[in-house]
């Protein structure tokens, strides 16, 4: 009898869904339970993954969540927010649970009500048995947790890239810079082909839902941080610069014993692609501030990679299991 | 007999060259007389240029510089600086120059040597016979003057999207990513596709050649400007992101009359390129600095229409002749 | 009082209506009319089109169809297929008509509703009324028309490739590959760019619904057809290969006096996107065939380009006028 | 006392030779031995591959050839055609060779002299010692192999798309369509970013260098195919398209038990690139005429994880050791 982690994915036939099926399918130590898509049920894998159509034996089905949760030892939600926070407590206490969503990122309904503008239907598991899924910082208490909530793409490189001067800012102005990915299979925005593929443009300027987990972990207050989330005409991958104000120098210790952080000569998306890495650089400016930029995969180190450091973490396995693949395609 | 302008171009077959070639060919008010190439003097114009195999009557030459002096009304110089410095003397006070090089932008020989680290073979053509071609500043000057130095791309983006808050500012800090093409047929830096074509990276951050040209019209000085030139995976144009430390509000009066800039909503690379607009927007940020956005074509707006534009000054023409695509090409 | 033609468009917002709305600005001797759109009446241009908010006086409107056919010399149609039939008539005999759409290219309902799939509600207007619009071949017949079926794209250009063989071949074997931009605003098929950016498909081999198109220019019968349509990365433009049956050379003299054909030694997709040309080229294949390659750009030649040509003809104008974008935009 | 396959690369540091170190990186039975190349002998692995800058303990050498043929069990030539021939006398012998240059594929002097128009030193070598690295027809040779010549990529995929025909065709029409990176890092043909991002081009039709390739393995002579080889404008991949001429149907059980094949009801590109899967398709034209598709990854499946594959079936391994990327990266 294995002794595998039986893991299943609710949600699977999403961007971040499928890039963690991926990664799953070549992690040493757990065993695919179940892939659940209520509007997927039963449509052959090769159907909906062609590029998948060489696997026997994986199916999607609806299968109801008592069995899912009896079933498996971690469960993965990657559902859009609000539906996770229907189906969170179907599995809260069951089993081990990584969410993708918003849901319970945040630690106070009335933030999520003003960034998310729909009303948080579970308040009361906004109470901090949701341990917020950044290794670089939470890794002890995502060792003890049952209940991951798995960061924002834009946060997790923004809080990653203020790091080092944690409580040591009086402000930062910082742009970011996605992938059509980031926007999910059902993006709001349009990133039809023709539209996206000679543009940049910026939204949500100032107010982009990512925002109140930076400033949780930053030490900034909102007055203290300019934010422009920014959309570019390539497939993977986020690029941020930011220019930080303060007068002490990079804490780069803060990434010891970190083993998918990077602190690098020279800051280039194709060096992070495809893997689970975040580069990071900083030098001094000439106004005093700091030029900080990073990079990293959005559908990997910003969404399904970091869920696997932590159900690693939670397994108390080698965090990078599963997430060795060490270089990124190229070119 | 024609009274029509009579232009050459020394450079033609570059990036920018081609680029003014085809403005020019639209051009109701000018005829051409030269089109010089030392390199490919007797090339068929089909071949250097496929996409012009139906035009008749273009030949590339080799036509000595005094004979160009003698039979044109203005003469576009669109070769690297260095280069341009060795020949610009040829022409002048003989015919009038619109220069595309760095090498007559500044005004002293110190700056000059210290960005470009070469040295400057003609510094007593720095005492301001050149007139710096930007439009929306010295257009009065550029209508009395016999040569300009068209600005650099990023350069020119940089100034215009500072231009309301001149003199009036505490320091800015700005990132500008450019398209691939802004290297230039013979970019130092690699441009080829593998390496380009899902990739960002920033390079010479503070230490790029078109900043002495941005302190030069801003008010500011080198202690306040922090500069990210960046290239981005996209074929035309330039989008500017800047923080400005300003507490005075935008003067967007400096754009009065100035057909070629738009003060717009929201700032996307598309509504540009393939025009001759400066696209700007301007919003007031959280921790009370201003948020700039701008975007132009950077090689119409970025050099070859600016030049267009300076010609038509210098000539009392409508600035706009020629250079009325007034609508982009979308998608 | 002014004496140039009054033009109206019906359906301006989608790609092919926006496409002729950026040629019809640069048109010496029209005059906009109607900008019709029951779904954007009375949205401002710029917040539609963004990139012309510079243009004043023009409006989206919903004005009555007779209202538009008594003051217009000319109306485009630039609707869906099915949308168009049941606009038409409210036209036809009142002023002249182009026409985007497929309802009127063919001249019997049984092959339109096999290949389309609906009922043809006015197949008594495929009685020969309209004109097939393509110049290269039926010049004196649109000269005289009132109303013209505009080609679709994938098939003027298969046509054009196939002309110089007309009737002297045993089959053609042609691939065409065509940029997203193919699939108009509102594609059936996905063009995501997260799909789309690194992708190449062939969909509706054979089954593509311009077919019968080339079929009735070319001399084959569809037993000596096969076409693959097939979709690229990159936005604008088709590149069409066709192995060609033939034992005759190519009659290339069927191109004389048509300004917009260049028959050429290389065909690349960047010698005519941007431009209203069509690149052709023929060689001797190894075993008898010809080998032939086209390219145009789809929005323009292979739709409004090629309506502007069809209005100028049927108005005894210069074919070219309108279309002199000598030089296609580069890099 | 490790027993682990001891690998060495010659000339690490081309497009092929990355993506061989790449996969060899995850390879659970080598271990790497010298990394070897003249002109970046002592380069940091972290400046030459920032990417990689993780890894430690991998260095660039210059190592003697001899050093090299004692210490590995296999050696790979990633080396251009001519350079490869005038390396390989060094280890034959020696040790097992995996060449992934032209050099030895073909079996005389004359077709490779015509090809690639330079002269053969070592004839000699052209007698049968190197087996044609295709495993697909040749695993039962190579598995016995001391050296073995890697196929080229576009014959790759064209050679296994009319493999289910193979001496049974009259003729095939085929273009193939390479992503930019096909060129490798010193490409003959331009590949910046400008000039390829937007075009689409073919190149020595019916005379590229992999033609003779595509001719030993399908049975048909050089009167019998058209080869159009074709660049895109996209990084990875290649789709080829073929017509051929047969009336038998495709023998499919030619690839019963080889794993990284696939017949599938559709084509596309993302679901062969980042794996090492050729996926193909074949439909009944409507001429009698068979339509066939494949694609593949160019720089895996066309070049280095065949290679890899090579290297499992001389040394009695699992021929996908190493190359399970079961799910290629989408999107």
């Amino acid at each position: 009898m294995s002794n595998k982690i039986k893991v299943s994915i609710i949600g699977v036939t999403g961007y971040t869904g499928t890039e963690l099926l991926r990664c799953l399918l070549q992690h040493p130590e757990i065993e695919l339970k179940y892939l659940v898509s209520r509007q997927h049920e039963g449509t052959p894998l090769s159907e909906l993954f062609p590029r998948l159509s060489h696997i026997e034996g994986l199916n999607i089905t609806n299968t109801a969540h008592d069995t899912v949760a009896n079933d498996s030892d971690v469960v993965f939600l990657c559902l859009p927010h609000k539906a996770a926070q229907e189906v969170a407590p179907s599995f809260l206490g069951k089993t081990k649970i990584i969410d993708f969503s918003a849901d319970f990122r945040l630690s106070d309904k009335e933030t999520y009500e003003r960034y998310y503008n729909i009303e948080h239907h579970h308040p009361e598991l906004l109470d901090g048995r949701f341990v917020y899924g950044l290794p670089e910082i939470y890794r002890d208490q995502i060792a003890k947790a049952d209940a991951v909530a798995n960061p924002g793409c834009f946060a997790l490189l923004v809080q990653l890239l203020l790091l080092p001067f944690k409580d040591k800012m009086d402000g930062a102005d910082v742009i970011a810079i996605s992938g059509t990915s980031g926007g999910g299979r059902s993006a709001r925005d349009p990133v039809d082909h023709p539209f996206c593929s000679q543009n940049i443009r910026s939204y949500l300027v100032n107010n982009h839902r990512h925002t109140p987990e930076i400033l949780a972990t930053s030490g900034l207050d909102e007055k203290q941080l300019n934010f422009a989330p920014t959309v570019g005409p390539f497939l993977r991958g986020i690029f941020a610069n930011g220019f930080i104000k303060s007068d002490s120098s990079a804490n780069l210790s803060v990434f010891n014993n970190h083993p998918f952080v990077r602190v690098v000569d020279k800051v280039e998306l194709t060096n992070v692609v495809s893997t689970n890495f975040v580069d990071l650089n900083y030098t001094q400016g000439n106004n005093g501030e700091i030029i900080a930029q990073g990079a990293l995969d959005n559908l990997l180190r910003g969404a399904s990679g970091t869920a696997i450091q932590n159900m690693n973490i939670m397994f108390g396995l080698d965090e990078t299991l599963g997430l060795q693949f060490n270089s990124p395609i190229y070119p």
